[in-house]
């Protein structure tokens, strides 16, 4: 039996009774939405995460963050610095995506040091390896692409992201109505070169039932990849985005009838005003299915700040809905991201996860913020540090406190709050 | 006669022609939002800024850097170093809000070298130099309070923020709707405790016909200080700030009779939810004066990232309607600003404007990211960093570049738009 069937059952498995205890959430709130697949609980059946969360209607927001090796950069020590970065930084999530190195080596060690769930692009390693042994990214067979899904289901991932919407049809469309960016998606560009090359179906799409027997027995979640989303601001929303949707809430349905997990990858590059409608397209075309989106980027222009731009988009989508956010690093577009912009990724992404739960209503989210408000009102420098997001880059600024000071040289003598401090009556 | 005055009757100053050239509008577009109110082109008389701006509806959203001493910190050098900063990573106009040091040299300073409007906040002079004389900022006289902004106005300052909604009204609803977090506006706290103190009424609404009087002589903008703007998210759209709002927009209508340039300052700390409410409260009760935000900042916890949450309720005011946007640094809560909080101040709240102006449709706005993005299909990596926003942040991070190669270490060969470059039609 799966997870999703266990619950439906009527039983309360321990990653789930976890997942309730963390969220503080009334039992029946979290097990009604797993029912109606609008919330998963990505957990490898054998090695379930030590840290599991609950993704999807009315839990708190999550974030992930993307780790792993490319050609330039494929070390062991590496990626296991940035997944500690990570989840120090309070990534819910993280994902291995690595095209370089020792790929098995990589992901087994990433998968034996986190805490939380993993998720990862199997296609990666069908695609890579067939460059490596064969010379070209098409030599890859359909055999081992569900063979690399497999072995990572084996080594313990949670979660995978599977291009199961890009299509035939839909590569017609991309000719019928050409964007300005192409694909940016690398395992939607992957699979898209095969079908061309092949003159084939894809196969994560035509051998779906193959998917769901591997997603059962290994309780994998699967996260349908958005292989076309938009990768800039003008292709935003366009046929091929919505007509790759519409194939993913098919999908959907089929996961839920299979009793397998899912959730929904969305886009991209997408203008401020368009995210609302994007997040209840999402909704409604994929049956409320949980929506994880990679950005949105609100522009394209934001090179070097890109996790900015990311956070703008993601705290509209969130408090539109969506569930999940993919953080995107300062330097996105533009290089690999190490250590550092691991952490500021992670850390922005979180302050837009905030601030949609906040809009949504969450209490528990407010109630941090009175408490941050309280300890500034009192001028309590310790107790903001240790309520704010990020400890480490508020007190960096905090020079003139550590000198005993009852005040910070923003304003110094001439703080309101201070000025004020017994000529207002103020409420706890 | 004042500006709006000529306008009215007519004629196109030079400043106006030099903003209607900047926007790429159309003329009448211009003066008919001059005319209504709903634009403002802050142009002191004597002292016109070298490149003026135009504040309002239609126009690009524009984005303000506040710089200026503190008591711990107040070098003439280090506030034109900040100016610099400022006006090269764009910012559309600075504010000089120093309260250290020798105010006016610093002011004089700002003045003679800046390009961009300038603005101040003339109160803190009035405080800062009673408190200095006679030890006690409430021993500032309401003479000395007028003086101050007649002083501003001589050396040529172009916007002045004057908190007249503070009244004995809007103290007794602080009263009676206590607020967790009190006043946290600098001008809104010293106008209060005088207000206390003495027993009167604030004399910058009590003596507003003054103030229009200074105002029409040298043409100066007044920006109504939203002194009781929330300093938490808890206190967000409370009865004191939505009163503050009314008086706002009554004395709107008084300038606007009188000629005078208006436009309103808004919060503050607000829950992403309700931003956009907040905006169109504002522009309904003040008769579609552009609106100024501090912010909004969408969370009370990002200290030390207060500049991020700041983008997002920015973003998200500036689609609604806001027009102008006062960045916040990450040092904002913790320490005053030095040169390169400045600079990343000014690029995040760009990154907001920008977002803004394409979710409102701006043409110039969509045509950059359209030649971003082809620059970025392309991997042309010199036309990527002349078109974004901060083109020193964005070449930081492109080693692999610098040594020639076609692509950059975030997918090397496994680049999407490489692999698929020649399968698909794209369009220019």
């Amino acid at each position: 039996m799966t997870l999703l069937e266990e619950v439906k059952k009527g039983s309360v498995p321990d990653v789930v009774r976890k997942v309730i205890v963390e969220e503080g959430l009334p039992e029946e709130m979290v097990l009604e939405g797993m029912v109606a697949g609008r919330v998963v609980i990505p957990s490898n059946r054998l090695h379930p995460p030590e840290r599991p969360c609950g993704i999807g209607a009315r839990l708190r927001v999550k974030v992930n963050a993307n780790i792993g090796s490319s050609p330039r950069s494929a070390e062991i020590e590496i990626e296991l610095r940035k997944l500690s970065a990570a989840e120090e930084a309070g990534a819910d999530t993280v994902m291995d995506l690595s095209t370089g190195g020792d790929l098995a080596g990589i992901k087994a060690a990433i998968l034996s040091r986190a805490k939380v769930p993993v998720g990862t692009v199997p296609i990666y390693q069908a695609a890579v390896t067939a460059g490596r042994e064969r010379g070209r990214i098409v030599e890859m067979t359909e055999e081992e692409i569900f063979a690399a899904i497999e072995d990572h289901a084996r080594a313990g991932v949670d979660f995978v992201t599977v291009h199961c919407g890009v299509t035939q049809r839909t590569l017609q469309t991309l000719k019928t109505s050409p964007r300005l960016m192409g694909v940016v998606s690398r395992g939607g560009a992957f699979l898209l070169e095969w079908m061309i090359h092949h003159g084939k179906e894809n196969p994560l799409y035509s051998g779906f039932d193959r998917l769901l027997d591997i997603a059962r027995r290994w309780e994998l979640t699967l996260s349908l990849g958005d292989g076309l989303r938009p990768g800039c601001i003008d292709d935003s929303t366009d046929p091929a985005q919505v007509e790759e949707l519409v194939v993913l809430g098919e999908l959907v349905r089929r996961c839920r009838q299979a009793g397998v997990q899912v959730m929904v990858e969305g886009p991209g590059h997408i203008p401020l005003d368009q995210v609302e409608a994007n997040v209840r397209l999402e909704k409604a075309v994929c049956a409320g299915a949980p929506f994880y989106v990679l950005g949105p980027l609100v522009t394209d222009i934001a090179a070097g700040w890109d996790h900015v731009a990311c956070a703008i988009g993601g705290a509209t989508a969130a408090m539109a809905g969506a569930d999940f956010l993919c953080y995107v690093t300062p330097s996105e577009h533009l290089a690999l991201p190490g250590e550092e912009e691991v952490r500021q990724g992670v850390v922005v992404a979180r302050i837009a996860a905030h601030a949609a739960d906040l809009a949504r209503g969450d209490p528990r989210a407010w109630a941090r913020d009175r408490r941050m408000a309280l300890y500034r009102r009192r001028r309590d420098w310790e107790g903001q540090i240790k309520t704010c997001l990020d400890p480490v880059a508020a007190r960096r600024y905090l020079k003139d406190v550590d000198r005993g000071e009852d005040y910070c040289s923003m304003c110094s003598e001439y703080c309101s709050l201070k000025i004020l401090s017994d000529r207002l009556p103020l409420r706890e």
